[in-house]
């Protein structure tokens, strides 16, 4: 028992999160890699609170950020200082600090996320699962600071807030979810542009993709199940970078009468990335366990090796019990 | 002035419309042609407010409903009345009732609106253009009126106060709208399963649809112009009604770089409807002017006969002064 509280204080309070970070300088904040828009608002408007109070700190990316994403960095001072204090914002797990693990994993001092999955087991943890994205954490945190939440740090917990929800049309959004929307607009966010910088702009080559995509579509078990995939091949004949990429996953699930829809990427050769969405009540968490893998009822992702063939035929043996 | 003032009562307020509406009874709403979810929201939440203050009331739709927003008239009980007091929702102008204008566009006591531009001249006319959508109003005034919001009424107002800004998405959205939003979601509005059957729920012959239509695709003014346009033939071709040609207008101002996406679909022969949505500063309402048409900045319409090339020509070159 005293071990495992010595990993971790259960419900600890945003209050002392406040106090520690109010007491601490040299601040550096850790991101997970494949940045998204919740980490990097959660971590650059975090930053930019601390910075405000007159602390030093910056973001340290684990892995590199869509350029979709500048703006976040709007209002970010850079500073020299050598690190005092690590946290990290958004980061479940030690393997998602990508190539930051080996150096970070076992300095980080305080976790703030809101996946109730989080095995960091870093002792000071802030993590709150009923919260739609991390930036809802933020949110609150720096409000408890009593810092003036600026149009730059809107910019970021929008974000994340926003992105997190699928732009409050995913099940995970809540009355409370809003309710911090409303007070973001009101401090200045500039969400129109925001979110239709996240969700509304496809390059050309984007829309070509799509088009080639729409080709692997596959029905199975009476259309219960959709499955897309994209190959290097496909990636280099438009010559699209790896963050072009994104965004796919949610074309499956659009479907009507689809539970689930997976999305295959081949990301090296016999490495695949597997995005699982689905809809009703449909668990793509448990489905992704079966990988190795995680993320939210709705929403989670795993990583299988092997050819495209047969990758998608263990998808397709997996999803039998959970469909049929 | 006199006249004016007769025409149209300006800033009346909305507890004066709650007090008409508490005294009368047998209340008929009418709806626009071509019925989306904020005037089908509008309509029926009311509607459903009404039978819960005891009166008799029922919606009058201009036009079909699509299927999808069947669900809106859970909780609507049928009766039977003369109807003796005759209002609109979200109607901006007498042709837009279709074909109830003959019958109906004189007998209007009551407009709720919140286009800016509305020409119904009735004198009893509540029109709010700073509302994101009709469903708004409609929250204020049932609250007003010490109407419980129920359910199902919070089902149809979170369906127009969503789909008009595009479930928040676009420049519209304002703080007040996730506050509604908030509360709608206390009230237990079905969220996520609205914005799924809404905005996440395509057939296989829509997708099959889209695929031909980014076969359409021209881009004009160094990309600052992009125009799609469907066909009756490709419609019959999809084996697709009316209700399931909606939603593509979105697709061309989604590209980088686009200030103007132009959907141009085919009514009848040689007549076509026009969808106009753009970015930034780029007026849509102002372009759709020239062409006999209205809406709103981001996004207005206008009808054009002609064939399909003429008509085409024709707004690129109404385009030229503003994009070039």
């Amino acid at each position: 028992m005293t071990l495992i509280l010595k990993k971790m204080r259960t419900k600890m309070k945003l209050d002392n999160v406040a106090k520690i970070l109010q007491e601490k300088n040299n601040i550096e904040i850790l991101t997970h890699h494949y940045p998204d828009g919740d980490t990097l608002g959660s971590a650059y408007g975090l930053c930019k609170a601390l910075q405000d109070m007159g602390k030093n700190a910056r973001v340290i990316l684990s892995g590199k950020a869509a350029t979709k994403f500048d703006y976040l960095k709007d209002g970010v001072k850079e500073n020299s200082f050598t690190p005092e204090f690590i946290m990290s914002v958004d980061v479940a797990a030690p393997q998602l600090l990508g190539d930051n693990e080996e150096s970070y994993s076992n300095k980080i001092q305080l976790c703030i996320d809101h996946h109730g999955s989080n095995s960091l087991g870093v002792e000071d943890s802030y993590i709150d699962a009923t919260a739609a994205s991390t930036c809802e954490i933020i949110f609150d945190l720096i409000n408890l600071m009593n810092v003036k939440i600026t149009k730059e740090i809107a910019n970021c917990l929008y974000t994340g807030v926003s992105t997190d929800t699928g732009c409050f049309m995913y099940t995970n959004t809540t009355a409370k979810t809003h309710m911090i929307a409303a007070k973001l607009i009101e401090c200045g966010a500039d969400f129109a542009v925001i979110n239709r910088a996240m969700f509304e702009t496809k390059t050309k080559q984007k829309l070509a993709l799509e088009r080639m995509v729409y080709d692997t579509l596959d029905y199975y078990y009476d259309g219960k199940l959709a499955i897309i995939y994209t190959t290097l091949a496909m990636q280099d004949k438009l010559n699209l970078g790896d963050d072009q990429m994104e965004g796919l996953a949610s074309i499956p699930r659009q479907i009507d009468g689809v539970k689930m829809g997976i999305t295959i990427r081949e990301k090296q050769d016999n490495v695949f990335k597997i995005s699982v969405r689905t809809n009703g009540d449909t668990d793509a968490c448990e489905f992704c366990k079966k990988f190795g893998g995680g993320g939210h009822k709705a929403a989670s992702g795993c990583a299988i090796n092997g050819t495209l063939e047969s990758v998608k035929q263990q998808l397709i043996d997996a999803a039998k019990e959970i469909l049929q």
